[in-house]
């Protein structure tokens, strides 16, 4: 598997269980209606763990473009990798929330509130207020991408060997995902990732659902610019701290 | 231990704590009564947990048909044992359904819902649309063998070693059936697995209680073929991917 | 540490840890009121991951006479130290309870209902009927030490070495406990544990508290002999696997 | 990184994740409203494994006065270093919890209940007890200092070998507190560390918040003496365990 298709497969994964959880909770009539915060936090932590096992030993397992542009900041990752990189994750994160549209066709059908049918595909702001919720996805990129420089070796660096124990390894940024959701989610719902925003955006925009509202393409440059931004702080003062 | 014996007690626990869990939530009178998707799911995933650790070392721990069937078109386990395996799986999975009917029974005599008391036993969909069904089915096993291939050795191939660190390589399955229940579960609720839903459709069949209806045997099928598709599909992707 | 002062301290923190969160859920004016079965079977996981990691070392961490019992029927422990073990093991449980009738005393004196006082310290049945509850204590107990065969080396035998990677190794079986509260909890409440239940239940019937009614001493013997005659059993169906 | 820097920042990721889910659970028209016992207990564990995945390999990840002294009073950490720690461990929570204002500004702004904007920063008693209140931190911080000693190696002793597993040697603390908050955080919020409640209620007391009552600096003493006190007992009873 290449790295290219290593990204594309993992973030497809990571959207497709991420998505795929506020669907069930959100959207009418599913198993999991009103499931709760804890379900859809512990859903986008495990969501992330899935993809980094699959595609962790292949690319390194970003699956967002802000950990890409940070790595490549603090000079662990190579520069001219990240257009190809970048792509493969907006392809899988298109791939992933179109295969959540197809599985919750029913469900999407039956739901009346726009609001919660533009959720399941991407984030938005629970008090609409353009710099306040451009510091909430710095500080919580931020978070992210500082602390995956601690997470050691096999998550980052592309690898052929096995991530060890049965891919127990891929857990830490699993849990450090989970927090974020729990703890840095409740003002914009933590996109932390473009592609994770951008790509299902796309979808919501392009497919057809009964009582479909607005992409509400105004927020969309937040959750690209905002997570950009925090990464590179992170990358600076990691830069800083450890010369 | 034999392999044969190992998929069928590995089975039989699964099925006795994954129908167990919605025992409890479902049925009147228990003392998880009510306790909500972040339980049922959790639950499912532990089950698959301590199925792994008992069965893993013996048998690979595949404990359903769709698994084992993935895993021999992928190259990777013998058609000759396939067979037995499932034949092994069916007679857990009917073992622990039939302890859960003796563990819970009077609180099945007390339950009124014959929605619930089938609900405990095997799935059925949220909302019946027999072509979405079978999508959603294919999706879960999908996600569930694909990333089975990525977690590497012990719990894939029957081997006498014990799983190192007192048994925490048994984690990584455990956490994919956790996301996919949470994620994927809100439609079809994640049979994913042939012998899970129609060992303990039977046992619904025999067992006397008191205000049981159909045992929905027009869906019955949907359970057996979904899974095995989307295992199929998980198998040839990843043949193809690495070649 | 002597194996008696661990075992004492580990069920000590097991029981303080375990009836704590009962008390935090079930009492009037807890921050933690009306907490659910999720936080309920989380904590007591997790209560004995504490007491592992700590006995594990110098005991092998049993905190329960049912898993010393079934251990020496399989040959896994010596007959001669059973008694000890089991005395520490009351003593510590005794102990733990004693500490959680302290910290929540408060609490205590503001709660009206005799039955929400009691389940703080040891079990009941959800519908009282001896057979069932036997049968409910006599499946749990095996699910818990059949599994526990499985999960190798350092929880069971004593050891000086520590356990490895801080203590990770304790994990699968708070993992096992976790499972078996959700799933098998749901009728009597998974005592699975002599100790855990009768040691409190005696403080409860030596302290005072304000809306205190009976001790259910009719009931007491279930949660004694039932998670023995389970243990036992796995005992033996281990022994015939493994010849 | 030195280790005054590691405390500093490893601090802040603590409270800033910490303080985070009590804002999001808290204040009104957030996306995490009313997320429950499970929600604020699962992130406080998890911002702890944030902290020490970042700290462990440069301070040991105290993070905790009350860890540092008990550590000192154990031996197993030199006096002449433990105020430099307190120091860093107070500038971090500081730090923390002016993010969380910062971050949920706007939700702070919309909350009327003067108690819930405390909270988000430091403890209070659910019953005002001082004799009761300060044995609930005492029992607290003991469980958390006692346990502590016998999670292994990296997390106490500074190192600059990285903690093994992709950090999965963190997960142990976080275990810990996880079970703390939900077994014995009923009663005062289980402050447990000197430098979580007064960093953050100093913060409280300086920033502007429409609704904002007093920083019932009445109490303030409690979660300051009592987790010192159960760190000491700790470091005793360790000692004579282990002479």
């Amino acid at each position: 598997m290449t790295p290219f298709m290593a990204e594309m497969i993992g973030t497809m994964l990571l959207i497709l269980l991420g998505d795929g959880v506020v669907a069930n909770v959100l959207l009418n009539d599913t198993k999991g209606n009103n499931g709760g915060l804890i379900a859809i936090t512990t859903a986008w932590g495990l969501a992330v763990y899935v993809g980094v096992v699959v595609a962790g030993p292949y690319s390194g397992a970003h699956l967002n473009p802000a950990v890409t542009i940070g790595l490549a900041i603090a000079g662990k990752f190579a520069w001219a990798l990240v257009p190809g990189y970048i792509i493969a994750q907006m392809l899988g994160a298109f791939m992933g929330a179109f295969l959540v549209w197809l599985m919750y066709y029913d469900h999407f059908q039956r739901t009346n509130a726009p609001g919660s049918i533009l959720a399941v595909f991407c984030t938005g702001p629970a008090i609409r207020n353009y710099v306040s919720n451009i510091v909430s996805e710095v500080i919580g990129a931020f978070v992210l991408v500082f602390t995956v420089f601690y997470i050691s070796g096999a998550q980052i660096t592309p690898s052929k060997t096995p991530i060890g124990l049965g891919s127990v390894g891929a857990l830490p940024v699993a849990l450090l995902v989970w927090v974020i959701g729990l703890s840095l989610g409740g003002t914009t719902g933590y996109a932390i990732n473009p592609a994770r925003d951008l790509g299902p955006r796309i979808v919501h925009f392009l497919v057809p659902i009964k009582n479909k509202g607005t992409s509400d393409w105004a927020y969309a440059w937040i959750p690209v610019i905002g997570p950009i931004a925090g990464a590179a702080l992170a990358a600076i003062l990691y830069l800083n701290l450890h010369v």
